[in-house]
């Protein structure tokens, strides 16, 4: 029997002390520990790390503080677009959906894909089609909504000064260049929230959800709902990534972190370092990401300032971290 | 200087001399040739293997004969969605679109994403409103349609007897295990085309198009649009799938490839034949991809009964294969 593990996390990204105020420090570290406890009791209760994965996401889905479900970012239209993903590395079976406006919990919709679908993915229309299907709460778009991520959205569309089409794109990073600023608030970058568990069988899971980022293009999918790049599990390690998708994507991360353990030896914790400190650095990605091995490890580096994250043993007090 | 190669595959399945008649033959083969002698020209006159994988899928595309673009199956609804993706193993530059249902050749619009967007996926009416914004080709949606898909469709249909709900999936698999047959048309399922480039430079590309499998459900997006699954580049290798694509998904088949290269040491050829033969067996994945390392080593390996497919290097005659 492993001792049974759970890790989470709620985004990286410019988190620094001075930027946070105590007040706002103790909510985002309660919000963790509550969704950490909860995981924890489904893994000493004996449940799977695909039960205690999926219901630690779906309480930060519900979770306002974070970018996912209620509280999720804005597009660029101003609407919401969120995608989710959860995988059983014990069968390699996986769920996802991508661009989902009405689902409550875009991660039990993810689930029922995994559970009751011959496909892995779904996106728009058919994936909120199928979550209606298996009976899953539908909500109006202003669930999601809150003042905070309304107020960054308005700062993202402001600093840009215009609609940010995508062949814009070029003249956009030029101007940056030459102002020497990141056009785009870069707080709207980061936002994310996943699990990785091991349960008392060794067995592993992934799950991750998310709003994507602030300002996206309409139809945009990050990394979140591409198995492989943002969330992976199978019988050598679970991965939850957060952080610029395209380019958790484009290095395939999540899959990278198990296959550097399974052909070249590496240990989870030296394997999930290259590719979040060398490989993502390389294409100027930033973020982070957690993940679990089969011996319960678990490591969670970043590159960015901070991640809102967290490990909770089973029998043991649970661990909440913020900054670098 | 690299002698310049390119692979391309018209899908997998199960495609015997005895079910294929001779001018059926002749009409595949040389529709193969034609797109291979086009992706060898652009290759020659010393453009980038994006450029001649891009060329050569766009071609495929334009083809009825084979499950993208023109000619691409129906979904279940009796309507069209098509995935495409492109990547460039030199920059891990990448673009994709999936569930486009009125871009002309969906390839040219994972083009556009690589190139002037700053994300690398777009789905469904945010892909073909980026297509649209780029200028590409739009068409109505008969555009796409074959008499020939049509009547595979029916057929699928009529075998599951009824709409195939995502949650009658279970039941149908154990109604099909009782009768000892697949309830769905197996010629529905392997249909994708693909293209992987080395250039004189030793740079990798590959792209993936496909209307997805006959009778699938609105919304589902297969692997072609998934990097590292359908469709990848490095400066390893370079995959282009074709199959089962929850298989490949699953399986993050095309990255797989080239991580045990990377990682284990295998060669090109060893480590195709592992996640073909072996590793997708393993959960029952069909089909087959193609690939192409740094040194111009092709492999095209397929665990079905045929994979329409070739290999032209430059100032070399081009060779059409289409049986095991």
């Amino acid at each position: 029997m492993t001792q049974a593990v759970i890790a989470i996390h709620g985004g990286a990204g410019t988190i620094t002390r001075a930027a946070m105020d105590a007040n706002r420090e103790r909510e985002y570290t309660a919000a963790l520990e509550q969704v950490l406890l909860a995981g924890q009791r489904v893994l000493a209760e004996g449940g799977s790390a695909l039960d205690a994965v999926t219901e630690a996401v779906r309480l930060l889905e519900d979770c306002p503080l974070f970018n996912a479900g209620k509280g999720a970012v804005l597009t660029h239209a101003g609407t919401f677009e969120l995608d989710a993903a959860v995988m059983d590395g014990a069968t390699r079976n996986a769920g996802a959906v991508a661009c989902v406006t009405r689902v409550r919990n875009p991660v039990l919709a993810a689930r029922a894909v995994l559970e009751h679908s011959e496909h892995v993915l779904f996106a728009a229309d058919g994936a909120e089609a199928f979550a209606e299907a298996q009976g899953l709460e539908l909500v109006a778009p202003d669930y999601y909504f809150t003042q905070a991520r309304h107020d960054q959205w308005q700062r993202a569309q402001a600093s840009t000064g215009m609609a940010l089409l995508d062949h814009d794109a070029a003249a956009l990073a030029a101007k940056a260049a030459q102002a020497g600023t990141d056009p785009i608030d870069p707080d709207k970058k980061f936002g994310t929230v996943g699990a990785v568990a091991c349960d008392a069988q060794g067995n592993l899971a992934a799950a991750t959800s998310t709003g994507g980022v602030t300002n996206k293009q309409v139809g945009r999918v990050g990394d979140t709902p591409v198995f492989g790049a943002g969330c992976y599990a199978d019988d050598v390690a679970a991965v939850s990534a957060t952080g610029t998708g395209e380019m958790f994507i484009r290095t395939v991360a999540a899959h990278d972190v198990s296959a550097q353990m399974r052909y070249a030896g590496l240990s989870l914790e030296e394997s999930a370092r290259r590719v979040v400190m060398e490989k993502l650095v390389a294409i100027e990605g930033r973020g982070g990401l957690i993940a679990v091995d089969r011996q319960g490890n678990v490591t969670l580096p970043f590159n960015t300032e901070g991640m809102y994250r967290g490990v909770a043993r089973v029998g043991e007090p649970v661990s909440v971290l913020i900054y670098g």
